[in-house]
C-alpha cells in the first residue's frame, strides 16, 4: 500500500483507493457535491487549477473517461494535453519515464494515466518529482479508483448510510478495476454486505474481496439487493472462457425487469458503462426508474474536479517559490 | 419537416434550413456580419458561449468543417471535446444515443455531427434532453444547413436582392448536401432562377430542386449568370457511374476562364472546399477576380458563431435553476 | 537565405536561424528567460497572444515538439488548431497551399510546420498573406530554428561567452536539422572551436559546417570539449548504411562515463531527445550531474514563447483596422 499524501495529509497522488481513510473519502464527496451541476444546469466553472498543466497519457483508448477528466481539468481552469500513446514496447517503463521527464520540464504537473497492463501508475508515481502528482485513469484489473469515488458518491445521494447496505456485483468481476474500487471505497465507508455474482470464471481469486458473499446464481445474488451494479461483459473473454454467448449470458446474467422485482424495492441500479444492453442488462432497466446510471456520469465529472482540485491545492504547497 | 424553434421561435437545433423563415434567416446573417472580422483583422472573440460545452462529433472526417466548428466555439468562450468516432456497426443508432446521453450527462450542451450517413442528426434531436441542441455539420446528401448560410451571406455580401438573381450550380448535384442546402436558402429568400448543370448521372431525382432548369452542357446552364456554384467531383463516384476521368471531366464541365465569359460580368464564383483544381475549376478561376471561395470559408466561421451564439441563447432560457 | 525580418526589423517568420543577427538572437534569448520557470514554479500565463490563432501543421509525427508548441501558445493565450495531416501526395504543396488559405480565412495568424521532407516552410512563406507568420518546427534535414535557440539558450545559462567554447556533437550529423541549426547559432554568437564526430557515412558533406573540424573517433572529438552534443541515432538509417548494430554503436560512440571523463571538467552533456538509452548515451550519464537534457526541454518552451511573442508583436503592426 503506497502512501498517496504528502506530510499533512493533503492528497497528493491517486492511483488507488487503498490506504484513504473514511474522512479523506468523505471530504473528497463533499468537494464533489459543490461541483457537481445537474444536466441543464450551467457547469460549474472555477480557477482551482489556473496555472497548472495536466497531461492525460491514455495507452488504452477511452472516450469517456477521457473526456470526464478533459472537462473536469478544464473547467477548473487547467491547461490539458491529451497524449494517445502506443503501448506496445516492452521496454514502455523505461521509454514511458521519458516522456514523463519531458513534460514535467513543459511545468507539467498532473499526469493521468490509463493503462491495460498493470504496474505503470506506481512506477511514476515511485519516480515522480516533489511537485508533480500522478492520477490513475484504469490500471488494468487492479485499480479505477476515480470510478470507485463516483460509485460511492452516487450511493450517497439516494441512502443515508453505507453501514448495513446490501451490494451486489454482477458480472465479470475477475477482470473488472472498477469492482475492485468501489469494493474498496464501500469497505471503508462501512458497507459490510457485499456479494458477488458471476459464472465461476469470471468470480475472482478466493483471497481477493474479503469477507464478500459469491454466487453463480443471479438471482440468490442480488435478492433484497440495496444496489445492484452491472459489470460491462466483454465478448473476447466470453470467447476465451469458452463461456455463454450475448443470448445466453442475458438469459442466465442479465438483469431484466423481473430479476430487479427480486432486490429492495427502492433499489439502485448501476453500470459504469459503456453497456451492452441485451447483454448484461435489458434496455429498459439501463433506462428504467431505477437506473443511476446516467447520475454516475454526471458525477464522475464532479468527483474528477474534486480530486484534482484537492492535489492542486497539495501541488502548490510543494511549489518552489519563482 | 421538423420544428427546430422552440415555443418563442429561438433556434433551438439546426439540421436543416427547412422551414426557417425568411426573418430568421436574415438574422442569422445579421449576427454573422457582425461577427465577421477578415483576414489580416484580429478575429472578434466574446463570452456569448461561457460557460457552455459543445461536442463535435465527427463520423466523416473533415479537416475544414471541424476547424470552423471549433474555432467559431472556442472564439465565443465555449469548451470543446472533439470526438472522432467510428461509424461501421449496425447498432451505430442506439450506442450512439448511449454516448449522446453520457455526454448529456457531462453537461455538454450542443452536439454538433457530421455523418456520412442520412437520419442520425433528426434521431438525435428526438431523443435530446430538454437543454441540449443538435447541429449538423453534414449529413450524407441531405443537409448542411451552415454551408447553406455561408452562402447566402456571401452572395448578400455582394448583391443588393436575392430575388432575380441567377444562381448555377455545376457538378455532382445529385450526392450534394451543400446543393441542397444553399437552394433551399436561396429559395427562402426570394431567388427563383436555379440551374442545376450535371452530366445526367449527375442530376438530383425530378422531385427534388423543385423549380429548377436542368442542363447538361455547361456552357447552357451558366450563361448570364450571377452566380456560379462549383461542387466538388468525387473520383470514386465518378468510376462508379463509369464517368469520365479528370481531364474529360475538365474539358466538359470545369469552369475555365473561358467559360467565365459566358457568365455575368460581375458574376461570383464560389466552391464549397475541398477543390480539385484542374478538375473542376480551373487554378486561374479559382484565384481569380470573381472568385469568393476564400471569402466563403471566411463567412462559414462568422455564420457558425450566429448559429452557435443563437442557440445559446435558447439553451439559457431553458436551463434549470441551481 | 530568406529575409524573415518585416521592413523594421520585427521577426515575421522564424524557418531558419540563417541571416538572423546576433542581436536577435540575444534578443530572443533574453525574452526567453524571462518567461522560463523550472519545474515546479507555476507556468508562466501571459496574454501575449491573446486574438492570435495558431495552426500546429504536423506532417511528421512529434509528441514532444507538439506539446511544447501546444504549451507555449496556449500559454500566452493563443487559439490553438492541431492538425494531423498525411503528407503522401505528390502535389502536397499546392494542396497544402489551399489548406494554408483555408485556415488563413478563419483569421489563423501563424502556422507552425513540421515536415520530414525539404522546401514546405519556404514555399508556405512565400505565399503567405502578409498578416500571416510562418514557423518551421522540424524540416526534414534542413533547419530545426527552435531546436538551435533552446540549445544556444542552455549553454548560455552556464557559460558566460560563447567565444572560446569547444562544442562537440556526436552522432548522425548527416542527417540532423538540429545540428545544422544549433551549429548556425552558435557561429552567429561567436563560438569558432565546433567539432563534428561521426561514423564517415554519417558525417556531412564536405562544403558544410564550413569550418568544423571533423573526426570519426568519439575520443579524439571530444576531449577538452565544454560541450557535447549527444543526437539521436536511427536504426532505419544505421540498417540502411550496412552500419553497426546498436550494442556496436554504443561501444563505438556511445557517451558514457569513462568517455564524460576526456572533456572538460564541467562539460555540458545536451541530447535534443527523444534519446535512446544504452545506444547513443549511457543511462547514467543522461541522468548524471553533466547532463542538462531536461533544462533543455524546459527551455524549449520558454524559446518558443518568445518565438511567438516576437512575431505577435510583429504582426500587430501588420493587421487591418477594423
Amino acid at each position: 500500500m503506497r502512501v498517496q499524501t504528502d506530510g499533512t495529509g493533503g492528497l497528493r497522488h491517486l492511483i488507488s483507493l487503498d490506504g484513504l481513510t473514511r474522512e479523506m473519502l468523505m471530504a473528497i464527496l463533499d468537494r464533489a457535491e459543490s461541483y457537481r451541476r445537474f444536466p441543464g444546469q450551467p457547469a460549474y466553472e472555477g480557477r482551482e487549477l489556473a496555472g497548472v498543466t495536466l497531461a492525460n497519457l491514455f495507452f488504452e483508448p477511452s472516450t469517456r473517461t477521457r473526456a470526464s477528466f478533459d472537462l473536469a481539468s478544464r473547467r477548473l481552469g487547467a491547461h490539458v494535453i491529451n497524449l494517445d500513446l502506443q503501448s506496445s514496447s516492452r521496454a514502455k517503463g523505461e521509454t514511458m519515464l521519458d516522456t514523463i521527464y519531458t513534460l514535467e520540464a513543459m511545468n507539467t504537473d498532473i499526469f493521468v494515466i490509463r493503462d491495460s497492463e498493470p504496474g505503470l501508475p506506481e512506477f511514476l508515481m515511485d519516480h515522480a518529482a516533489p511537485h508533480v502528482s500522478v492520477i490513475s485513469a484504469g490500471e488494468a484489473h487492479v485499480s479505477h479508483p476515480t470510478q470507485g469515488l463516483l460509485d460511492v458518491l452516487t450511493i450517497r445521494s439516494h441512502r443515508r448510510r453505507f453501514a448495513g447496505l446490501k451490494v451486489a456485483i454482477v458480472g465479470d468481476i475477475r477482470h473488472s478495476r472498477v469492482a475492485r474500487s468501489t469494493a474498496r471505497a464501500l469497505k471503508t465507508l462501512g458497507t459490510t454486505d457485499l456479494r458477488l455474482v458471476a459464472p465461476q470464471p469470471l468470480l475472482p481469486e478466493e483471497d481477493e474481496f474479503a469477507g464478500a458473499l459469491r454466487f453463480t446464481r443471479v438471482e440468490d445474488g442480488i435478492t433484497g439487493a440495496d444496489v445492484i451494479m452491472m459489470l460491462r461483459i466483454q465478448k473476447e473473454r466470453m470467447a476465451q472462457a469458452a463461456l455463454l454467448d450475448d443470448q445466453a449470458y442475458f438469459r442466465e446474467y442479465g438483469l431484466d425487469a423481473r430479476r430487479v422485482k427480486l432486490a429492495s424495492p427502492d433499489v439502485l441500479v448501476m453500470h459504469p458503462g459503456p453497456m451492452n444492453r441485451g447483454v448484461e442488462i435489458a434496455s429498459d432497466v439501463a433506462d428504467g426508474p431505477h437506473s443511476v446510471i446516467r447520475e454516475q456520469v454526471n458525477n464522475g465529472v464532479a468527483v474528477r474536479m474534486a480530486v484534482l482540485a484537492c492535489i492542486a491545492a497539495t501541488l502548490t504547497r510543494h511549489r518552489k517559490p519563482l
